[in-house]
């Protein structure tokens, strides 16, 4: 895989935007590969990610945004350059289910996911082979009722410490505070075992399956203050029916909450989601 | 297609109901052309369908029921026998959006839906040409906010007149009271354009829109006395993204809706939903 | 809904095709509301759609070409300009079948597909009421063994005389001879009752059920010379299992080729489609 | 999960089958759990799964036979009675794709596939790390052009020994001799990358990208004489389009091919699969 440039920008929509960015990246002699936009109607906002090939760029990343300021300025942009060589840190928190995490881990080793796991942090011991097995740290943080605060404070020094540039909660049965929240803006991603804004909170297939509803679901969204109200990444669904038992829908949702968070955590990592109020736009 | 028998039964769960109901189709002369069942865990209860041939059966339908009681009363058993020839009468209630009505009508008349349409009921003169097309009666009941209860007298009227067996809100936009649901216990077909208990209330897609979903539903379900909470019948998802508006969604949730309420439709014609608690067996 | 420009582009895959583009779009005033692109790397090909408003635009459709001559030269540009507010004439062809004829028709009223139908034409009498509910004319034009060319003559000029845009296949169950099809390059839809490529050519349902598939699927392409196999548009797949016989096989790909074909005429009334090779790529 | 006892079999289609069945489970103190049935038109035959609990069956399983000859011979039936607690002995043939074996082994030691993996035969040494990470011996057996009948030789002696129930090709890149297939009809459970009868033989997802399909698939079967040709089991797909590269195919099939596996190898532990003709019926 070549390496590419990635520029995001969200801006006002006003006329020129495309054609200055697209000029921009044309007069530094770079190629664009792909561009993708959307143009929000209710809040007039104005999105847009440009990949091109940096051979040839005349602009050393350090170097782009003095000469980008002025573009930028015009048009009061927010913006935002990645190369797609950098891998950014992920750390993964997990509690006992390790369906995620073993399937996190895979895809990770397979080459799907081009980022690096500095550790995985757990309240549990219990998955510490698996971690192993695929060469990864693995630090064990209780969490006791008492100390929750306490444990907070070791994830955060250990998460600083090694720079990681996003958390991924793979079934982390823990609520974090708002406070350790605020540290982590659209930096952490968590998986919700149930098709969102339906069955928030704990035990959502249980509520599910009281329901009756005929399918069930599993959403991957940003962590916010509100829990389970975070901008929505990726969802999808499968068909159950009164065959399934609770046991079944468990079972079935696994496999959906695996495909869900992948999803995330991947375009996450290719710099591929905007966010724009409380909403995310995935430029797939 | 030939007529078929269909025996619905529910019952606690106990040894030798499948045996003794089998065993007694056999003893008059039915042949079983497929058998359905279900045991729920929660709630100890045995649902069954049996569908049989009724040519060579040695009971009428009217003899049924005497020859029937010592099995029925030995397991406790709730029970109902239908004929598949027997083509239920379903009187159809709309407000102005016509897709669910036209949908219905068409499959009516291409023979998916084997009842009888006595006559649409509709709060708004706007459907009655598509009505006309299909050969249809269309009456229009208007509602006004100080007459809602006159007006449901007179749609009870028209329907008990007609001898209805049950009824389909197709986007009926009126919230019916209590008094006249309390006359159609699982008769009445709602369809409603979310994926419930998601968006429940008004303007569904509205919410959905602003809550930034990936995915929309629709899902068909039979009133009961508390809004968007009857047993849910059939559910569907369709996915969207950032570049659908709000009209996109709506076109989108358009075509879920007609098929999501006309398989519930169907199956309730065909005698496949058996209700336990607040959820629905299609034993399909 | 306003009038926008819609402008197509296809051209060997070289730098400053976005900014060329773009640039040329902002010099006369546009404001690009959505630009799509596709860099095909097995071709070197370079796909574009970019949506812009014309209002201010400062130059007018027949005057577009001439100034934009420079920049398609320079970059060896296919290109194509439409506007939304003009309303293709779609030509519908239909044998006995109904469900897709009724679905386009019903949607067309709707607004949701925002073409002209002039007339309908038709190898047997059977769908002429439906034609006249919505006020399209209804050409019956028969087709014997013997007589296919004469048959087909009569469609063409027709259709020329009419000056009909594209036609579409809505279950017309005659096969188009060569001679016709080289006439409508592009410019005829039709819709397959299976998952191309496989089962190919009659009866597919049936080739299907016999096959033992668990999804059955329907396929909208653009007619080539080589029967189904010219480039795909559309294509879904609806579960189906033992319990289903070739009836409901029928029922249940009756939908799917009303949505499937749908989904292609609309996106190719709103020119989201564009051609390379044998494929193509649908800016949604 | 308790012991049930599991009666398939196999019929013409005559009347008092399930009244015999049922009444055969009864007398004998069995309590019917589920009972599952299909009766196909084309063939007249009935296929019917029953599980009963055993608590209180006053038949031991080896006894079972000598009274049930009776119904089965007036029936003509062919039986098979197997118990759930019957952990069947499953040998996965593997090359260097690892992501179906990756997943049939977290699924195995999840407690998700009811089954023992005697070994693991693979033509290359490449996944014996992950053999070993889940405990699971690993035999290599290299496959050179002159010496396949030598390698299936030693596959077949090896399989044997371990009284192996069945087989699972999990991207086993060998195709097996029709001499080797005859010793285990359907007990040899395929994965074929894409949606059969699509895209026969090598690399289907290289076809599928050539012809430009909107959805590529994925399918397990049995394995017969005829490559690709055995009855399905199990079919998926998953969306594409043209932004997706001939890597994003294999990416997402990848996902597809490890669900829809191991849904026809789960099914298989579970007794759930009866063939009838070249088709499956699978009672979920």
């Amino acid at each position: 895989m070549k390496n590419t440039s990635i520029l995001l920008v969200s801006c006002p929509d006003t006329k020129g935007v495309v054609a200055s960015v697209a000029d921009f990246v044309y007069r530094h002699n770079g190629n664009i590969l792909h561009a993708d936009e959307h143009a929000d109607e209710g809040s007039n906002l104005f999105l847009m990610r440009v990949e091109f090939d940096p051979a040839g760029f005349d602009l050393a990343p350090d170097e782009f945004g003095r000469h980008f300021a002025a573009v930028a300025e015009r048009f009061q942009m927010r913006w935002r350059l990645a190369q797609s060589s950098y891998r950014p840190k992920m750390v993964i928190l997990v509690s006992r289910y390790d369906h995620c995490l073993a399937d996190l881990l895979y895809r990770h080793r397979s080459g799907e996911l081009a980022c690096d796991i500095p550790f995985i942090i757990s309240n549990h011991p219990d998955n510490l082979a698996i971690a192993e097995f695929y060469g990864i740290q693995y630090e064990t943080i209780e969490v006791s009722k008492d100390a929750k605060h306490k444990a907070e404070m070791e994830i955060l020094q250990l998460v600083n410490h090694a720079q990681a540039d996003f958390l991924v909660l793979a079934r982390y049965m823990q609520i974090l505070s708002n406070e350790f929240v605020e540290h982590f803006p659209q930096r952490i991603i968590n998986i919700h075992h149930s098709f969102l804004p339906a069955f928030v909170g704990a035990k959502p297939y249980h509520q599910a399956f009281a329901r009756g509803v005929k399918l069930i679901g599993a959403t991957s969204h940003y962590v916010t203050e509100v829990l389970d109200d975070g901008p929505i990444i990726e969802q999808d669904v499968v068909r159950i029916s009164h065959r399934d038992s609770l046991d079944d829908l468990l079972q079935k949702g696994r496999d959906l909450e695996k495909v869900v968070l992948s999803r995330a955590v991947r375009w996450h990592v290719q710099n591929r989601i905007l966010l724009y109020g409380s909403k995310t736009v995935v430029f797939e």
